[in-house]
Parts: C-alpha cells; structure tokens; sequence
C-alpha cells in the first residue's frame, strides 16, 4: 500500500455490501521476514478491522510464493524442469516436493495458525493457491516416480511391455537405468509422468490441508482456489491438476474464473467453470475466489457487465462472487491489472455498480444461495484422455470439449461433469463424450452398459482409441465402444474442407464441411446420419446413430464446426427427450434454473447482447425478484441491453 | 507387438507378394539388455520364420537408439550440440564420435553378426539408420576439428588468412587459442565445421561397414537407407550428409522417400529421390528401403496412388520398394504413423491394394528390374554450395535447386545428378547448376571448358560468388564463369517484384516479375534473353545467353517462379537440341523410360491427376505389360484418375 | 584483404574527395596477436599512407570484439546475460565490468597510444563502438547492482516500500539475500537495474575515453559512434545506453546512421538520428561516422540518393558523412553488407556518385559546414520512461514516438530532443511529450511550470502515470499534469477501432479511429476536442485542451494513427503560432535550414520521391550553391526525383 488507508478501505467495502475479504496470501517474506523470525502484527490488524466492521475473513496460507531467504538457504527449493532450474522472482517456481521448502512452509504455517486460529472474524482458509505441479522435474522428481513406477509396476517386463518401451530402444532393465522421463518420447511414459505430477498436487494440497485442520474450528471451512487451462482466460479443463482427487481434501471448491468481456462477453465461462466446479464436490455449492472486476485493460466492463456477471455465477451454484482485487496495485508485475478501484481509490463506475451487487445480494441472497441443480445431461471428461489426446491431436482436447460445452450452453441445457472416477453416472440421460482418447477397457464397457440400459452417449472421434496406457488398442476401432456405436473403422485422414453429403444438418455450404481430422467408418449395425461427400471417402460414414439395447449411441468421426455442433447436439438433445420451454430460447438468451433453500424454483433469464430482448416467459407464474412483481406465465419479458430477470415460481 | 502373431503377419505378407523385410534396427536394447548380456532370440525367432516362408531378410544394425544402460553408465555417450547436451529418450541423440559408443557399438555388433552370419534368410545389411552428425559439436568434437584443421592448414597465417579471421578480431595465432566453432559468426569457420561434420558420418558408416563386411557372406550387400532434407517430406538435397561420399562405402544405396499424397500427389519426390540415389553410385540400382504406406493421417492414399508410386519407383531405377512398416505401431511416438496395416492389423484398403502391387511385381519383376537409363541433363549440386548458401541466402540452396528439377520433371526430361566429385561430367550435353554459390576455381573453369567443347550450362544467381573456403572472389562477378557467360555485375538488390521488360518468356502479367534477388548485370559478350524493367535498373540484363566456343551458356540473374522456370528450361532444352517426343506431353502425364535386362526399352506413362487422360503414344509399337496388349504408335492411350501403362518395346 | 592494394585504395579515395578514414576498430587480435605481443605495423603503414596523401585518419580504439587468446586465458571475460554465458565468435560479447577484460584492453590501449600518439595524420578517436550493456547479469554484476543499490537505498524497509517488494513475497530484509534480477517479475527493480546497466556504458566511456585523454593531442577529439534502437534500421531511441550521459564524457559526439532505401527511402532516419544526436551536446555539430554506401542488397541506392543522403546529414548539422565501409568484406558475417566498392574494388556505380559528392563538399564545404539551427519544438524523451513503458506497452515505446517525430518531419518543423537531464527546456516554445510513462514529481511539476509561463505541450496517453521508480501514482490520472490538462480519467479500455464522434480531424472514416489503446477521460476544464463515439464510451473525452496559465497543454488519450498525427500535430504547431512558409510545402518536400559560419542562412529543399517536384521559393532571394545562380523569392523552383536544392539567402 502506498499510505495507510485501511479504515478508508473498510468504509468504502462496507458501502458495497463487501461481506467478506480474502488476506495473507503469498505474504511469506512480510510474516516471517527472517528464518524464524515472525511478524503477524499486519494481519492481527486486518483481522481486528474486519471483525469490527463486520466484514469475514477468509485466510490465504502464503505458500505460493517463497521469501528470498529461503532461496538464499537452500537454492534447491526452486524446482527443476525440463528448461532448467527455476530463478527466483516469480511466484510458483518451487518444487512443492522439496524438503526444505515443506520443512519452512509447515513451521510457517504452524505459527501463522498457532497465532491466529481464535480469531472470531475468520472465516474459512484457502490452501495454497492455483497450486500446479510447475513442471518440477529434476533428479529428486525423477527418484519419486521411479518409486512410484516400481509399485506401479513391480515387474520391469511388464512395464516395457505395456509401454512399448522396446520401441527405439527404451527398454529399462533394471530400475537403475530409469533415466529421466525429460526426455522421453515414449507417450505413455510422458502421460504417466503427467499424471504423477498431478498426483503431486494432491498430496501437497491434503499434505497443507491436513496441518491446517489440526487448528481451525470445526465451522471453519478449507477451500482451494481452483483454476482452468489458461487460452488469455479460463478456458477449459486444468490439464496439470486433478481437481475431482484434490476436492476430496476439501470442505467446499473454490474457483477462480476469468473471461472476456465487453462485446466478447457471452457468459460461457462462468457457466462451465460453475458447473465443473459445482461437480467437483457432487453438486455441492462452490465459491468463486477470484473473478475479474476491470481486470485487464480490454475487459472494463460495459455498463450492467458486472452486475450480469455477478448474478450469472448465482445462477450456476455460486454461494460467494469475490473479486480480484479490491484495489489495483502500484507496484511490480500486475499493475496492468485493474481491481475494483483504479490505483487511485477513489469510487469509479465500476466500483459503483458493485455497489448496487452488493445491496441486491444482501436484499435477495437468502433466497437464491445454495441453489441446487439437478441436471440430466453430463459431460465425461478425463485428465489422462486430455494427455493422451494433446500428445496427438489434432489440436488439443479442450478445444473438442469446449466447442460441445458452449453448443449445450447456447441451448440453455444444464451440464454437470464427470470423470472416471465418477460413480454415479447412471443418472444421466445423456452423456456427452468428448475425444476419450485412452480409457480403461472396464469405463468404455461402462459407458456401453449405460446404452444397454438406456442411456445417450454421444461420441465423438479418436474416444476409445487407446487403453489407460496410452497404448493403441490393436482391436477393431473404435475401442470396445464400436458394440454400442455399431460401427468400424480402420483408416482414417484429415480432410481438407470435406462436404457432408446434401448438407444433412441443413447448415449451408459455408459450414456444412468435415475440418481437421476423418474416421473413414463403416458402420455394422448403425444408422448413418452423414456421409463424407468425396470421390475417394466417400464410401465412408461422418455421423452415425445406433440402437444399443434400450439406449442410443450417436458417433461423430470427424472435426466439427460450431454450427455443425450446434445441430449435433440439438439433435442427441431432442433423441434423449430433454428438449424442453428453454431450449427454445437461445443464446444470447441464456436459461438456468433450480432449487433453493426454501425449495422453490428459481428460474433466472439472461440478455447476453447489446440490444434489448423480449421473450415470452415459458414457464409457471412467479415473482420477479428483483422488481418485486409477478410475472404470468407466458408474459412477455423486456430484458434491457446486458440486462437480467431472476423468478422465483410461487 | 502387443501380442505374438507372428505366423499370421508371414502368412498376410505371403499374400500380398511381400519377399523382403527389415529387421533389427533400433532393438539395441532388446538384443544386449544390460552390457554384455545378449539375447538374439527374437531375431532368430524371426529369421527362421521368415526363411521358411521364403522371405528375405535385411538385417538392420541397430547403432541409432542407444540403450539405458549405456547412457547410465558412460552419459557423455549424448552429443553436447550447441543447444547443451542431449537428454536421453530420442534416437540419433548420440555423439557417433564418443569412444564408449563406438566401443559398445563394436561389442554388440560382432556378437550380433557372430550370431546371425550364417543365416541364409539374410540377404544384405544395412549399416545404422538415416545417420546423421546431429549437431554434435562438444569439447571432444571441437578437439576433433582443430586435428583436422591442422592438418588441412599447417599454417596459422594461411588460414587467418583465406578464413578472413582477422575480422571482428577472430584471429586465431596459436591452434591452443582455437576457440569452440559453435559460437563463430566466421561462415568460412562454420561452413568447415558443417563439411567436417559430414564427414564424421562417411567415417561412421565406413566404420560400421568394415565390421560388417568382416563377417558377411559376399553375396549379402551393405546399403544404408539415407534420407532427404525434410521439409515435412522428402525436399531436397541433404544438408548434413555428403551422400556421395558415403556411397563409396557400400554395396548398395538405399534411401526412404516420403512424400504428400491425396490431391498433393504428383511423383516429384519419387523421381528427384530416385534420381539423386541412382546418381550415387552412378546410374547403378537402388533401393527404396522405406516409403509411405498409410502415412501421416493426411496421406492416406487414394484408390490407385499406391499402385500409381510403386511403379513409379521402378521407373526411376529402384530395385525394391519397401513399405515403413509393416504395421502400425500400438505405443511411444509414432502411433499416428500408419503402416500397411492399421492398428488392427486386419486387412484393410491400402492393405488390398499393395496385394495387386506383390502380383504385378511378381509376374513383371524380370522385365521391369535393374532399369538402366541414360540421361543428356545433370543437375550439378554442392554439398558445400549448399552449406554456404543457406549462411546468406536469399531463401536456401533447396529451394532454388528443387523448382529448377520440377520444370525439368514436370517436361519429362530425364535428370542425373552430379556433383564437385563427380569424374565423368563431360558426357552430359546440358548441365544445370542452381546457386553454386561456393567453389574452387577449378570447377568454374571445367564448367568453362565444358562450354567451350560444346556443352550447355544453365547457371543461376550466385554462382561462382565465392571460393571453396566461402571467401567472395574478388574478381568481376561471376566469378570465373563470367568468361562463359559473357556477363560481368558489381551490384545486386532485391526486387520487389520488378517486371521483365516485354514479358519474354510469355508468362504473363502475373509471372512475369522478377523476385527475391536480382544482380545487376551488364552483357559484355552475351545477348540478352530479358531486361529488368524498372525507372533505375532498366539497363540491367536479367536473363542472357552466351556462345562460348561451342558452346552456350545461359545465365539467370534473378529469383524466379515456376511459370518462368518452365519457360526458362524449355529454353534451355530445346537450345541443347533435347526437345523430344516425351517433352510434347507434360505433367500431369510423366513418361519415365529406360533399358531392362534383356536390353528392351521400357516405357512407362503414369496420369498423376485425379481425371483420365488421353494422350497419342508416340513411340516405336510395344507391349502393355499390364494388358498384355500390343499398343501401336500414335495409339490412343487411356489412362485413368491415378492410373499408368507400362509398355514394352517391340 | 586478398591482396594488397592500399595504393590503388588511397588513389580512388582522393579520386572520390575522400578526406578522412577510420582505423584500427575491432582489430586487437591483429594488434595484440598474443598476450603482450603487439605488432603495430599495419596501423603505421596506413597512418603513413594516408597522411602521405593527405588524408585524416581517425582510431577506433579497438576494445568490442576480444582476441581469442584472451578468451582462452580468462574465460569470464564471456558476459553472463539472462540465457547463459556467451559463447567466443561475435563482437560484443563480453563482460564491460570484467577485471580481466579491463586489464587486458587498459594495457592495449596505453601501448597503442603510446605507438600512435604522435602521428600527425590522426585527427581523433572513437572510444570503443556502438557499446551496450550486451545485458551482462552474472554474479558479479548483481554484486555490482545491489553495492549500487546499497548506496541509492540505505534503508531497504525504504527500498521495499518503494518498489512494491511485498508483492509474491519479494520482499528483501537483508542485503545478503538480494537475489540475482535476471528472475525478477519486479518492474521497479528490472527498470532500476536496466538504468545500473546503462549506467555501465556511461562508467566504461568514460574511463575509456580517460585513458585516451591522457595520450592524445588538445586539437584532437574523443568521439562515440552512438547508435539506435534497431528495426532492421535506425528507429528509435537506444534502449540500452543514455545517450545524453555519454555525450559529457565525448568531445563531439558521433553516430551511425541507417536507413531504408530505394523507394522506401524518406530522409526521416537521416533527420531523427541528426536531430537526436544534435541534441546530445546542446546543438553542437556531429559526426555521421557510418552511413550505407550500398548496405544491404535491398538498400542499393537509386541513381541520385546517395547525393540526397549526404546532404541531407549537413541540412541537420552533420559535420561528417562517412560510409561504412570502404569496400565489400569477403569473409566472415557481413559478406552481404556492401561498401562504397564491391568485392571486385571496381569503380561501380554507387562509387562514381560518391565521387560527385566529394566534389560539391570540397567546392560548398565552408560554406555548409558548421550549420547552427535554433528550433521552437522539443520532443521530451525520457530512457527511464522508454525502459517503464515497454515492460507494459501496449507496443513499445519508440512506436509511440517516431510516428510524432515523423509528423514534425513530414511538416517541416525542427526539432531538438531534451531529456529529464536538459536544463533549458524553458527556452522551447512547444514540447511534445510521448508516452511520459515514468518520471519524478519535479519533471512534471516543471512541465506544468512551463506551460503556466506560456509554454505549449502536446502529451500523449500514459504520461505521468507513475513515478522515477515505476510505482503507478495513487493521486488522479494523468499524474500531476493533470492540474495543467485539466482533466482526469481513472479507468481505460482497448478499443476496437473505435470511432472519433464527428470525425474531428476530418481524416475520413478508414482513419477516424482509436486504436491500442484508450484512456476514460473526463474534462475538469479542458475544452475536448474529440470525443469516443462509442454507446459505453461516448460520455469520455479523447483528445483535449486546456488553457493553464498562459499556455495550453494538449492530450491525446488514445493510439493514434499517422492521419491523426498528422492533424493533431498541425493543430498544436498553429495553435503554438510556429506555422510558417515551410510548413506549407510537405513531404515529400524537405526543407531544412540554419545559420552557417558567416552567419547566412542556408536553405536545403530535398525532394524524396521518384516524381520531379515544382514548389515556390518562399523566402528571401537567394544564391543557388550546387548551380551558383541567383534564386527570386516565390521564384519556381523544379527538384527532379530526388533532387535537392540548397540556397544561401543574401
């Protein structure tokens, strides 16, 4: 802080209806400025403040960023990766292995919570922050997946047989050789180092979890603040962090979610980071740490963008919306980054439309907290097919996952997310299943028996290529799921802007076209809803669709494009019988709905776009909450420019 | 394999006529698992099912992916390049100058040819795989360079003196102060360590052969399978390999032509790659040890391109053609590297269609073997040009010799290469020498004398700039050849896309530019074939052509596109009295011809486009080999998409 | 050299009225050829020629590119910068601060000096060249930074508020933990020690330049050949050297000078460096110590522009126009880099125009020699400034501050350049301030003051937004000159082309928009000149005036595009009431004036286009210099394509 200014602060955050604020994150090197030597008295005061003010407290634990003396002492706690060793500076350059940085970190934890647990303002603690492995991968690394690898696999013949290892000569005979995966180009050695990286998170987060558990109070909650593979915003599934495995540890998910705005703005991903970290916990409500308030210099929100943002997180299971950050910093790296207040504190448009969120959350918020959603509809995604799939592609797994996503969003359908370790899939009507490069034999016939039984499943191209392995499965493709999908291929191409034969989606010829990749199938017993439009290819099925016991598996074999998508999905949607009132509104008309505490439904209408919007309320009579009227069914609803509607059903 | 199948894979390749495999190569460390302890099992395992089945086995010498034992026990066996020192994991990461590779090298390949020497399924080796230097250039190599440096140049003064060390204070005054070449910005240093380092590949292999040749019978060949400069494909001359030099050290030569497919499909990689290898060993018969079967993804072939390549590579004088691999590989690195069989290794389309290449070869082999050809063009390269053009440019070496090639092929005239070694270049009657930008004067002057006997060269742009040692001459430009030429420049510029005045060549407004490069160029003797024009430069010649004895030789001053290579060469061809019957047809239809056995001319017709051609034959009453049908001259040949006619005369 | 020809050399200088040559530069391997051996004979044999002809000779003192053996014997003399240490090979590659390099280059310069001192051929020195930082980091210069920092912060409690060190746990509690800011995410600390870098040329200079001084003769001087942030061609403001330091340790400052050509050829470069350098020492004339002769292939000069070139260097106070080089290098790096000569030292186009320049200089030289200019226009640049804004952008800084200089250019109205260092700023009549990014209070508050005393200022977006140490100001935006625009803005946005209300300028709709960047500007008491048309921006201002005192500050809040420049440029020369007769004429007709030695004013009218150019002379009747013939005021006056005319008013 340039000057002291913390009642001025409190004042202004007491003005928008500020509940609640997060401290002492990546603020080792201030707490304990020398080994050993501790100084809480910025935090005591904070606290004190807070508590006065009323305002709760939710307490950062520092350890995402290491002080210089730690460095200083021992210069190995800053990890090794594949591009050398890290230098001090940045946050996030330790190896969260190294026993030197879990020794400090521990002590320093111990007496941060030693000192602070008793505090009445506090309300819960954050573990650590956007925790990654950060690519740690020197010889101490090396040494841990070995041991890893001899559990694994106490039998040497048969890892190399499992891995190909023999393949340019990589075959490891004795666990000495094992030389350092950096190197490797043998795809399911990488993937499985990948996938022990990730197991690195979660055992440092439940490692720091369980220390902190020894001090909090039982109503006292532990979170982590999650956060999504990164496109320049929170864009689709973490490929270094096994959120599902790390939620386990957890009270209650947190999340940070970042997204475009102004003209860019659409909503979708607050929608998808609402909903995968909804279903980290099963459904459970989800906090969302941190969200952008100007954020970035090309995301100053328009008018009304803060306040439909706020509300949109609300409508997905959000039980906090916190921003980061109040104020925006004069110094170092982010000061491009802009908080609620610009670097001069004084009130601006964007810090007083916060205020006006902060006086409808405190109006409203008893009754659209802990919504609850129930939803038929899942996507399956999979940390180990998202490594398989980026060792290959082509492209990357999340731009096949997000494109299916936002079409299911556009039609206002409501999405949970599953993974393998998924137990309870059977619920589902439809389950959508985006490029499940490797699986275990046992989850595709898993998803097999859910046809069986009567479930959708939409597929689409390279799903059940290779086992859990990453081992191409040397049976008919594709893998094990070609019984329910009732076809075969054997070949496959990448199309250079192929037609579907007679536009069967009704698209036009601009859209109507196979992109990227081709599956050149023949189908058994499946019906073929495209075919390839091409003198060579076209013999071969794109879409197929095939009745598998008492459900329906659809299988797209090729790249799509969003319109194509959109009718794809609309089309698996209406087959499911889940079309609904909703699905005939549509983007920039976004629907979301559920149940709150009281067990009423509360529906909410979103106006993403520049212009106003009118539609016809679809739904049962209901109390416009915000405006305090009723609203009939089949009224019209003006909804301004940005604007939003939110119904309680009487 | 992922499983053992090894009667089912001889009994398919029974099927499909295949009488040759590869083995061995890469399996270092399946056949010596840890130093000193061999396992020749699956080899023999192999040999002995494929003699049984009648087919012939190439022995690969497995040097070029080292084992983990090796690395753990002698690391410096990686090669330190100017990047650090390689990791282990990929092949071709070792310094082939290391003692402990080559001692460990040498164990294992005795043992292995002790084992297998008298196997009668073995008929030839081939020694390591597309070997290259690999950028090794540590501590040891450096020492290698000033051996051989002060050698080549017992004194200091003479080699500051023709390397211009004296520049940016690099003069070197004692050979202790020599300093790492790879940090050198002197391109007569870098250019000498590029040639050093190829020749670090011709010791290798000569190495390697001469072990083997201890123990093989004689009537087994050494081959090595040499490679391309990749360009994603097989491009162009190799950078890093002096193939002709190599060459001496075999029996044989092998290469592996990989090249675009589908609509990209036009032979022209085929022909260069089995041009540049027959030149080899001049005009002798080759073998084409690796081509694509399936591919990358997007080469898989159309119905017929399989078929329509095979025989294009007898057409150019290959003895074999071998598909990598036999199928697709389950794990590590390339598994969207598709073999001849898919992953499921059932019979699939590309699979079928190699059967009726098998039949075809089986019952035309004799007829269509050891293609003698005799050519009246030679395209003269430089590995040493080409290292010392790619320093300065514009664009690289490939780039101005592989469009010169593709007029020639695309007009179906009949191209050798030659290069400085070459003893024999008198013979040609037109010589085409793309950028030669480096040579001793030597050369230039026999290029003179092969004008003034009577001969024609095409030069283009830099050549004869500078001497052996990448030193500019500072004699008028160019450089000796200007005697031939007729020309004499002092300056050059880059053109921004300048017209040739009065569009000379016919190409039309959009080809008729100059690009890339232009030397000013002033005619003392010659006539001018094209004047820039340009308010400034108006007064320069572009393209000219001089009598020299007798002589001509045409000289190109500028950076050219294909519409004015076409016309340029045509020029050329016809001035050299070259203009045949085959040149009145032209690309899509590529005639390929030559001598067989039985001392008949065989002629082939190969339609490289998706639509049927017809064209009038117009040669001397022949045979369809294919049709077993006499075909008349002028005849009415049809040809359909992909499609080719082989014709013998009567 | 190949052969010796230094006869044949001095013979064609004369021929060419070549008068002064540069030596010794970058040749301390060929002087020094072992530790304590020195061989002068070289540098004696042309000191004796030349002076024999009468040509000056000026010293490089040859200290930029290090013998081998010294690299040899002390290899730290290699810099450590950010991406390892560097390897021997290029010039400028050593650490400024090493002890060894220091010694060794002391002990060459006093022998060299003590040999040469004498020579009466020799006119000056230049100190080393085109020195830089070369981003030497190792341990021992970070031991050099924080002994730096020690002295300038000896509280770090101090250093760490002001630099924000809190932040990521950065914070520095003890000297000895100061870690290495090659790592650092910090932007105060990486834009303090890119300023301790600079400050290391400034040191090396002068102690160079010392040690000189004490040998040379008075009548001799000390020179740098300064150069500029490079673009494939002198561009912008040197990043890394504080050129205004520098130049109080030098006798008379020197540059080097390259530019685009041929059709892109617009004297701007010529005119910024001139002006730049100009500026160095008050106005004093320099040296243009290396221009292009041929320079690179696409820099080979139309028939005219080599006379153009030179004398448009004189037109801004040149007192030198030198080429790099002489002839053609035939080795090593710069092959393609052409002199006066090519490689075949032949008289050549471009040498028989240098001949005519040498004429007119030898006939016009005291009467252009020395010319004084007195300009109303500042640009105030700032390296601190330069180093804040391109660690945030958007862009960098210099593509803020050509496009103003440019637009000044294209109107003809001088300029001088000031920096935070300049102590007579008071005396310019309109400064023009780019992207202002860091200063101190006191350089704002004096910005302020002079406007307030009748001063005009043209700011653009960013000025004033934060501190001397990159700390972002807390107070209202634009950072205390706010008080003189009379406006304040707290948020800022990137526009997507986003229009001007009522295209103000009057540049049309294609140019009419903001771009890159845009500041929410609300007017206190500035009139607005242009507003946003935008429905969420249009309430914010994009250019305003505000009348402060006496004077006027003018703001532009947004990236602008050259019609804008153009336009907002003209608007604040008018209202500056600094439009006069040549601001009428435009390019591409140049005109430039000054005083010359006998106190006439010298008028130059260059015309930079291919077209010949009429204009009338508006100013008083002069003396035509290049035809000797009386010029009438208003008379017509016909420039062909890059003709020039230069009068001397009567």
């Amino acid at each position: 802080m340039p000057y002291d200014r913390l009642d001025k602060d409190i004042k202004m955050m007491q003005d928008a209806g500020i509940n609640i604020v997060r401290i002492a994150e990546s603020t080792w090197s201030t707490m304990e400025p020398q080994e050993g030597v501790f100084d809480f008295s910025h935090i005591d005061r904070v606290l004190n403040a807070m508590h006065k003010a009323g305002i709760s407290v939710m307490i950062g634990i520092p350890t995402y960023a290491v002080p210089t003396w730690l460095v200083k002492k021992h210069p190995d706690v800053l990890a090794i990766t594949p591009r050398g060793q890290n230098q001090y500076g940045p946050r996030q350059n330790m190896d969260i292995t190294n026993v030197h940085f879990r020794a400090a970190a521990e002590k320093m934890i111990r007496k941060m919570m030693e000192h602070i647990k008793g505090h009445p303002a506090i309300i819960g603690y954050q573990v650590d922050n956007e925790t990654k492995p950060y690519q740690t991968s020197g010889p101490n690394v090396q040494a841990q997946f070995v041991a890893y690898m001899k559990q694994k696999y106490p039998s040497l013949d048969e890892l190399n047989k499992v891995f190909g290892l023999d393949y340019w000569s990589n075959r490891i005979n004795i666990w000495e050789d094992f030389p350092s995966v950096n190197g490797s180009i043998n795809a399911s050695l990488n993937a499985e180092f990948a996938k022990f990286q990730r197991s690195l998170v979660t055992e440092f987060l439940g490692w720091q979890a369980k220390i902190v558990r020894e001090y909090k109070k039982p109503e006292q909650f532990i979170t982590q603040n999650f956060d999504f593979d990164w496109k320049g915003y929170s864009y689709g599934i973490q490929t270094e962090v096994d959120h599902f495995a790390v939620a386990k540890v957890l009270d209650v998910a947190g999340v940070d979610i970042y997204h475009p705005s102004q003209d860019k703005l659409t909503g979708a991903e607050i929608s998808f980071g609402g909903d995968v970290t909804r279903s980290m916990k099963n459904g459970q409500n989800y906090l969302v740490i941190e969200t952008e308030a100007q954020g970035f210099a090309e995301w100053v929100p328009y008018p009304g963008q803060l306040r439909l943002q706020a509300f949109s997180h609300l409508a997905s299971g959000a039980d906090m919306v916190s921003y980061w950050h109040w104020h925006s910093i004069h110094n170092s790296a982010e000061t491009y980054w802009k908080g609620l207040l610009s670097h001069d504190f004084e009130p601006n448009v964007t810090y007083m439309e916060a205020k006006t969120i902060g006086a409808d959350f405190k109006k409203l918020g008893a009754k659209l907290v802990d919504l609850k959603k129930k939803n038929d509809v899942a996507i399956l995604f999979s940390n180990e097919a998202l490594t398989a799939y980026n060792s290959f592609g082509p492209g990357n797994y999340n731009a096949i996952l997000r494109p299916m996503y936002d079409a299911l969003y556009n039609m206002n359908v409501g999405v949970d997310f599953i993974d393998p370790s998924s137990t309870d899939i059977e619920k589902y009507k439809l389950i959508v299943v985006p490029a499940l490069y490797a699986a275990p034999d046992a989850l595709l016939q898993r998803l097999n028996a859910f046809v069986k039984n009567g479930g959708h499943v939409l597929y689409t191209f390279k799903s059940g290529f290779a086992d859990e392995n990453n081992k191409v499965r040397n049976t008919i493709q594709p893998g094990i799921i070609n019984e329910a999908c009732g076809i075969t291929y054997s070949e496959f191409t990448v199309p250079v802007q192929i037609p579907l034969k007679g536009d069967p989606f009704k698209v036009g010829a601009e859209n109507n076209k196979a992109e990227k990749w081709m599956e050149l199938i023949t189908p058994t017993t499946a019906k073929v809803l495209a075919w390839y439009d091409h003198p060579a290819w076209g013999k071969y099925a794109a879409v197929t669709q095939n009745k598998y016991g008492k459900g329906l598996a659809t299988y797209v074999g090729f790249g799509t494009n969003d319109a194509l998508n959109d009718k794809i999905l609309q089309t698996v949607v209406k087959d499911a019988s889940l079309w609904g009132k909703d699905q005939e509104l549509k983007f920039p008309l976004i629907a979301k709905s559920g149940v709150n505490r009281n067990g009423k439904t509360i529906r909410y209408y979103f106006n993403y776009s520049a212009e106003a919007k009118t539609f016809a309320y679809p739904h049962k009579k209901g109390m416009s909450l915000l405006n305090n009227t009723k609203i009939e069914a089949q009224s019209q609803i003006n909804l301004p420019a940005w604007g939003f509607e939110i119904i309680e059903e009487l």
